[in-house]
């Protein structure tokens, strides 16, 4: 029986994709590897809802957030960064570490950030040349409210810029990057790709690139513009994850007949299908459920349960692998990723395990609940 | 037929470790990850002949030079940069891009570094803090003689950071870490590992570690101390390439069974294969032949002859897959990989490729050649 994996990425992948990590080296200076890579490009862009540029990295989603920083800021530049958990300040830390002066506009665990309180900070301090904003916080499972957060900034500062960690979103809930007039948008492999991580995959809009032509923090191996320039000969500056391009290649041709609208709608499915199983236990989602992702789920830990005592006993004895709380959260919940590669039957045998395990780890549910 | 892919890295990977990369995915932070993890890092240990502290990363070979910059210097900085060739014009070029004054002690095209060139450079001015230098060229293919370095290094400067590029020979060709004293040392999985690219891997000394907390250049996504506090419980501050992980495992389980001295001896051996091989057909190495390396050799395009269109021949009706040159050496010379998966029927088809290639893109063998 194979792992019931349900965490927020890495996802399980396909057996075609997984097919397609396991394909012989090629040059990737040579035309196979141009081939790839601009369908890639083509492809992404297609997701992405965007014409702005698309770039892709060998590294993490870290990676990708440390580029957004060092390619459009100069050290002192005020930032703004909107944070509603680890990600979100992880964002501000990359800010900070490189020197940029970065004010944080943090909302409570939970919940989202405010359009309101965004434009208003923007009010008050005209010298903020950037905005970082994370569009789903996998630490908390909220998504925010990126469209009014958008036009909320754009209605106080119509060009500055607007630097997004979508990497647990791009592709799996509604993002169009130009419509909403955003900057940098940025997502990884190893989420709603349905492909094993080592790509960081980057949308960088006119407006970045004119900031990248100021901006003096120091970058190489990140550099948009080494990057671009050796797009446009269908390569990448340094030797590339051959394999993990493979696999990209494959899985969009599957994504893209599927169609966003439908990827969407099965993420929305999900989503809901897990909140109401998890409330159906008697257990609390962390998350305000106006907000709550579509990609993952934050549930707390019931009192009196050690909640990695609960994931150990998940995947010891119910082959079922989810993912534990971090950063302040430690502990206090732990977590059902519902983005790519899964179905409401792995949701269902999730649920039905935690049926299982939670009086094993001294939970008991609350009379309403177990109606 | 498959083809024959000589270029240095990617290079070909084995069935097992191809079969590895197919594996689905797992928990990054889960209890698999961490023994992998802790095999992989005994295992370079081992291949590297050091106790230091072996951290992996997910990146390019690039990603790795930077890492050795950022993590050990501060803006303003003195660092000499030995250079031979492309790759060591890239180092220095971090280098400088991080703000640190950089001196580079060039040598020609084709041959190595003298070790009592970079002795004096050192006597000249006692303001170095590092030393960068590339034990490798892959864009020459010139081995330095970084034992002799590294030697003549110490004679003056005993406590000086040695930072090596060692993409292309760790693993490969002799490079006792330890026993040369070796600060920063580093290499990608794309080379002699035989697995596919996204991981680089980089050995750190006490005394590079002491610099990291001086160290004033901003880092984040390559942070050292981020990576060793991690791998101290089993894991990695980002999410991991994991597919290259599993190759690396099983890739490094071969390795160690057939044992570094074979390994080298493998590399030696069809280092000369194909230098005898080149010249027989009346061709001329680029490199001193003193100094050629035994992972890739470097060969001039003859006069009259279009680099490009022999590289293109070679591919499509050769089915064989040459790199080109670099830098200022672009259509100057090809170069043909013989590191990792390469045997001597692979070089020897390569080699009666080219003896039919050549006369059709306009060479004419010179009668001594030719006997």
């Amino acid at each position: 029986m194979s792992v019931n994996l349900r965490i927020p990425g890495p996802t399980p992948c396909d057996e075609d994709v997984l097919k397609a990590m396991s394909r012989q080296m090629i040059n990737h200076r040579g035309p196979e590897f141009r081939e790839i890579l601009g369908r890639i490009t083509v492809g992404l862009q297609e997701m992405f809802e965007t014409k702005n540029d698309v770039l892709t990295m060998t590294s993490a989603g870290t990676g990708a957030l440390e580029s957004a920083v060092v390619n459009t800021l100069s050290p002192d530049d005020r930032v703004l960064c909107v944070s509603i958990g680890v990600f979100g300040d992880r964002f501000a830390d990359i800010g900070t570490t490189y020197g940029a002066s970065v004010e944080k506009l943090s909302f409570p665990q939970g919940t989202a950030a405010d359009p309101a309180a965004v434009a208003d900070a923007l009010k008050k301090d005209a010298s903020f040349k950037a905005v970082m904003v994370t569009h789903n916080e996998t630490s908390t499972g909220v998504t925010n409210d990126l469209g009014a957060i958008a036009k909320a900034i754009r209605g106080v500062r119509p060009d500055i810029l607007i630097l997004v960690d979508a990497i647990s979103s791009l592709g799996s809930v509604p993002l169009p990057i130009d419509a909403w007039d955003l900057d940098v948008v940025f997502t990884g492999s190893q989420k709603g790709w349905m492909v094993p991580p080592g790509m960081a995959m980057v949308a960088v809009s006119k407006r970045a690139w004119a900031a990248a032509e100021t901006a003096r923090i120091p970058r190489y191996y990140f550099d948009y513009k080494k990057a671009k320039s050796y797009l446009e000969k269908g390569e990448t500056p340094w030797t590339p994850a051959v394999s993990v391009y493979f696999a990209m290649d494959v899985a969009l041709v599957k994504l893209r007949k599927e169609g966003l609208a439908n990827i969407h709608a099965r993420h929305a499915k999900l989503g809901q299908f897990t909140r109401d199983g998890v409330k159906a236990l008697g257990l609390q989602l962390l998350a305000d459920e106006r907000v709550a992702s579509n990609t993952v789920t934050a549930v707390r830990v019931p009192d009196g349960v050690d909640g990695p005592e609960l994931n150990k006993l998940m995947r010891t004895e119910y082959n079922t692998v989810l993912a534990g709380g971090q950063g302040p959260l430690t502990g206090k919940i732990f977590r059902i990723g519902h983005l790519g590669l899964v179905s409401q039957p792995d949701l269902q045998a999730c649920l039905d395990a935690l049926k299982l395990a939670l009086p094993r780890v001294g939970f008991t549910p609350t009379a309403a609940a177990a109606r």
